[in-house]
């Protein structure tokens, strides 16, 4: 018997793809469906920056040196310094997506069996990649009644163990859109000094964050060997389909060892180097229009959730996703029904049942994520077909009940 | 203290790229280097695919389905019944390269410590693949005295054991250029079938070929379930940097597990799937051209080794790869020194060591890879360089030494 391998087995499928069919269904039906449950923006890419992959002059459209292309390389140099990042060119590795360097960070600082821990709720893919590496994800709980702060570091001490070698985290954070405080990066680092972890951080969100100072893993001193940054341009220039990451790394033996990984799959795509070199050039202010609008976004959603009766929604700090607590039984079964039974107005919403993204099982049962990538006249006509919903919902439960189940 | 992973540690280097600092001395001092060491064709990139991203019109560059683009996949099936091999769009994965076709293969077919058998010399960067899903490669060698045809079967049954799960073939072959007749084709299915194997092929040259007929692992009957094929346009369209390739398969199971692993990195690259999809509508005679070049290039670079003194170089039958046998002794030791110590009016020639390409330590010690991606006049000018530096290298194996040493 030809067998499929124990890791393609255990691999999850994606959390926020399995309701695609019922999504497919209600379309057919002729319901219109509001896109919340995924993070792939409606933000024009930026023309100046497809241009430039119109008008590069390549006879032959060859493979890039592995760690991509030096003069992007160089060129991230100066965006990074811009956002208060100091490194050099040969600290900077070109990867396909942020995924490739979440990869390739897994594999180069961990074994199979190694620990990792990360504060639940946290994307999904974290736990793909780490299937695929044989590394065990700890996830440490944030709660909704924080709006998702950083856990105690108590917290992290319970679970850290000879096999922890890494701490990840994401900030702004995807799914809660939490962003870390000066005071949170110092706790974390305290801890990966004492126990001598890594520090892998995601910061693919950077340049939307609307309350708070934003503060990377880079910035934090005697972290250099410790820090291993995971980034994207994906979010950043809405160019998800680009597959342009990066690893950025002050650790030389940890640069070197991910060099031969990048070296085995040969270079990063091409003509998304040329894209992603072209938007280091644009002008600062582009970010402005893409920040006010989020923001917008936001305050339109989190206020309207806040306003349905036994919804509770914080306020998140950056990024453009939330977490919403809402008066139901079971996400997933919410969530289906949304596409399968409901239509307000021959319209529904998809939304992403928060069960995907904690690593505890039976948590998020009551909550769902919402990525605020669609117009603010989407946004209004998803929270009309919400609100409707929630009245309407078989296994809605009541405020008073959920009271006391909580006490 | 923090640590390098074992994987990481024990990730092998690119033998191809080790010499890349000799060749850059070499060039800052002047020296013309002849680049016959990698598989960089510098044949154009056809026009009229690089116009097809050019005239894109995507407002949002967004993330593709994870297998790929539907229409592109749709397309592949015309391409692939052109070339003999009858399959449907969704059993076709579009893959980030053919490199990762090539992991989506071992992570989903083979568990870590889990054995694959395959016939050396090889793509050295199959040892990477390897290492990074902890798999064992186990070689069969194949000889230079036939060519490098399959190596009796006997020598597979040998090292079967109950820990082998797949066998991987290239054909036709980087780094012999051998390409596998129907009845070793045949054979393999034997051994697959008998044994209950998967057969990884990887078929990235099957538009080169110059003598014998091509078979496809495709189109072995009763192997339907076993094959995975690794496919990529990197080498057909002279867009290696695009990195655009296939993982395909009829094995239901495989496909569905794979795309497990090509959801968590979410999409291959947009701009160039764009890009391949246009490439299925190039004229069927587009390869006419380039493959006339090729021909025409093997030709030289075979007649001209084989009338050096004490060199020895089957002739290819397809790819654009051959491997010579020199009168030296240590191709490792000789390739720098050609970088180092050696120029001939002023130019040198870069080759890559065979060493490098086995898997038994101490094979192909007096081989060398030449890959003809240039055209004929470098070819040519390359074979001049080579035939000086056998004259002038001090590590120079006598021809009745080597007989000697054979005996």
């Amino acid at each position: 018997m030809l067998n499929i391998s124990t890791r393609g087995q255990e691999m999850p499928p994606s959390p926020i793809r399995k309701l695609v069919p019922f999504a497919e269904a209600a379309k057919k039906k002729g319901t219109k469906v509001y896109h919340l449950n995924i993070g792939q923006p409606d933000i024009e890419t930026p023309p100046a920056i497809m241009d430039a992959v119109k008008h590069a002059d390549l006879k032959v459209l060859e493979y890039s040196h592995s760690a991509g292309n030096e003069s992007y390389r160089r060129k991230l140099v100066e965006y990074y310094q811009k956002v208060g990042i100091s490194v050099s060119h040969d600290q900077i590795m070109i990867t396909t997506g942020g995924s490739e360097a979440i990869l390739f960070a897994f594999f180069t600082c961990l074994n199979p069996g190694d620990e990792v821990i990360i504060p639940e709720p946290f994307y999904a893919n974290y736990n793909g990649f780490a299937c695929t590496a044989g590394v065990e994800v700890v996830p440490i709980t944030s709660h909704i009644e924080t709006g998702f702060a950083l856990p105690p570091i108590a917290d992290f001490e319970k679970v850290i163990t000879s096999k922890t070698k890494a701490i990840i985290i994401c900030s702004p954070n995807n799914p809660t859109g939490y962003l870390y405080s000066r005071e949170e990066m110092e706790a974390l680092k305290d801890i990966c000094l004492r126990h001598d972890l890594y520090l892998f951080s995601d910061e693919a969100y950077r340049e939307f964050c609307y309350d708070g100072e934003y503060v990377s893993a880079m910035q934090l001193e005697g972290m250099e060997q410790h820090v291993v940054l995971m980034d994207t341009i994906s979010k950043r220039y809405s160019a998800c389909g680009a597959r342009i990451g990066a690893l950025v790394t002050k650790n030389k033996q940890v640069y070197d060892a991910a060099m031969k990984f990048a070296q085995a799959r040969l270079s990063p795509p091409g003509l998304a180097q040329i894209l992603g070199e072209a938007a280091v050039d644009l002008p600062d202010s582009y970010f402005d229009g893409p920040k006010k609008e989020y923001q917008a976004r936001r305050d339109l959603l989190v206020s309207r959730l806040n306003a349905m009766p036994g919804v509770f929604c914080p306020n998140p700090g950056g990024a453009f996703y939330a977490i919403a607590r809402l008066p139901i039984d079971d996400a997933d079964k919410f969530c289906q029904w949304l596409l399968e039974s409901f239509s307000y107005n021959n319209q529904t919403v998809m939304l992403a049942p928060a069960t995907g993204f904690y690593g505890t099982p039976g948590l998020g049962k009551n909550e769902v994520r919402l990525a605020y990538v669609l117009n603010l006249e989407s946004i209004a006509g998803a929270m009309d077909c919400l609100e409707r919903a929630l009245e309407e919902y078989p296994g809605k439960v009541k405020i008073e009940e959920k009271k006391q189940a909580l006490a």
